[in-house]
């Protein structure tokens, strides 16, 4: 279906849209407007061989005895624009994280639009250069792509869909199902400021420092791990439903209870007080680079250390894999009564990522 | 960033989204009734190993001394279903189709939904359940996926992005650049009647015939192509744009000119019909079940005799490429008379696929 979007002409023209500062239906439309805005917006910044050879889909070589991870994300975040970050990053190392998340190396990014009529250009490529930045620093290319424009009304300025090839050693078994008993959960920086970040953004929140998202890819500090010799049985990013939808999910899987610690998981002071402010619970909130670790016992306190030192934060031990076969998660809070934790059952904060 | 949604507890129920006949904000934040609905609908259809693992991407095997193709395409069709089709048989089909079009034999597929407030669920589970069937017919799972859900007015019901992987043999080399003078083209059957299904479902247009979308996956004839040893320099799927702007693209990236002719493209006449009535150009139309193969010219009419026969349809060599230095597309017209072919220059059809 993308002969006309997935096939730039090639890298050209600096020029934002040709004298266009609105997207128009005919963007869309799979003639020569969209032919210039994919070459003048797209290709120009997202420039690689693959993009350049202007066909259906972009061919890419995987290291032999490699497994691939595969992995996709829609981004629908309001507003586009916040401290740490917008869509456009967040569109990349979304989707960089779930590969990582699999103990596997980026190896591409595709990337598909979904523009509302009548929105900026101007914004598109702000969204486009940090999209660009983003998989810069990760060095992963954008080598595919897509572009569809709504009438007014039927969008919401700009969804961006993308979808990641990484590849791993085929003896590499990271996931849920390789969680044990005794493992410790390692927690790689503090919890809850995209969550924060986002809500302030939205309703106009102000504050004396503001609370910038933790927006960030997470791919050096597994790679560190991995190339320290440690096995991660399972690693997770704590995005829409926080670090308590995160170990549910994996006690759910596993089969076996988990029990945290509430005074070893950072919270800033900041975050904490906007959160009893407005009744959310930081456990709940979302955060765009930020993982937990679940490490055989004995590769703790490495693991910690080689985390955080990659992550550029202070990555601690929360908690452990408990032998219980149930798949409760319980957390000692900061006045050492036990409480149980559970995903979100309603809605906390939409629009989040 | 999908921990929650790329990862679905394992398919169990087949209630259609537990009594909620309506897509609430909170089936897309993160929490129990988000899982609910991956549970209950996309898992349950898509049932595969991958999927049921529950991690954030889905891991994969790549044959050795196999290239990989990759690819997206949003999906924002209006409306939703149409003769001959709907959004989640077109998901699969246009994403598939573009790898075929790179030679490539499909591997997996990925799923993002962008759901509106207030869609219906039993059109949904329709949907996935039509993308199941699509995606069974060419027995490529699909892997992997991500929900959000924007409020009533910010979105149109459901766009969906798919991406997908192939692999292929890597001494294939299938794209514009591989075009040579003196190569045939062969067109594998009539054109125009997606583009004017969807029209008519749009603006309730009656034939005494109703006229059915071609949507239709490509992989089975060009896997005969390869299989039967031809080697097409290159393929492209006739979609936004039509038959013209392929072969404008086409011949614009190898810098040879094309000419076809116009007895020998096939459209139905129900299809001419409405373009004679409406102004529209059969040769712009977009399809989703069509493509062109640019064979050695010693290779035709073993190629189109092939393709023709697994795709069901009339294959038919419509031009050659010239060996003419220029990037020009020019037809013989019925009359006799040289037409040039262009692009679209401003757009016929919005939300076509």
């Amino acid at each position: 279906m993308a002969e006309t979007s997935s096939s730039p002409l090639g890298a050209a023209c600096p020029a934002p849209l040709a004298h266009h500062t609105r997207v128009l239906m005919a963007h869309g439309g799979g003639g020569r407007l969209m032919h210039r805005l994919i070459e003048q917006t797209f290709a120009a910044a997202f420039d690689n061989a693959a993009l350049a050879a202007r066909h259906d889909g972009a061919l890419l070589s995987v290291p032999e005895g490699h497994r691939l991870a595969f992995t996709t994300d829609g981004h629908v975040v309001r507003p586009l624009f916040f401290p740490g970050g917008d869509i456009g990053s967040l569109a990349v190392n979304g989707t960089v994280n779930d590969l990582a998340m699999c103990g596997a190396r980026p190896l591409a990014l595709s990337a598909a639009f979904v523009l509302e009529e009548g929105f900026s250009t101007a914004d598109l490529a702000r969204i486009v250069e940090s999209m660009r930045q983003a998989a810069a620093a990760v060095d992963v290319p954008i080598v595919t792509g897509d572009t569809k424009v709504v009438e007014r009304g039927k969008g919401d300025g700009v969804f961006i869909t993308t979808a990641g090839i990484g590849h791993l050693p085929a003896d590499l078994e990271i996931g849920p199902a390789s969680v044990r008993a005794g493992d410790a959960i390692v927690l790689s920086g503090d919890i809850g400021r995209h969550g924060v970040a986002v809500l302030a953004a939205r309703e106009g929140l102000q504050f004396d420092v503001p609370i910038t998202s933790d927006c960030a890819p997470l791919v050096a500090p597994v790679m560190a791990l991995l190339d320290a010799g440690l096995r991660p049985h399972c690693l997770r990013d704590l995005t829409r439903g926080g670090l308590a939808t995160a170990l549910v999910e994996i006690a759910e899987t596993a089969g076996l209870a988990i029990e945290i610690d509430e005074r070893a998981i950072e919270v800033r002071e900041d975050v904490r007080g906007v959160c009893e402010v407005l009744g959310f619970d930081p456990l709940h909130l979302a955060n765009e680079g930020r993982c937990i670790a679940i490490l055989p016992g004995e590769q703790v306190p490495e693991g910690a250390r080689i985390l955080g030192q990659a992550a550029g934060t202070s990555a601690t031990v929360i908690g452990r894999v408990s032998n219980e076969k149930s798949d409760r998660v319980t957390m000692r809070t900061r006045f050492g009564a036990s409480r149980a934790i559970d995903m979100l059952s309603g809605e906390q904060l939409p629009r989040i990522c």
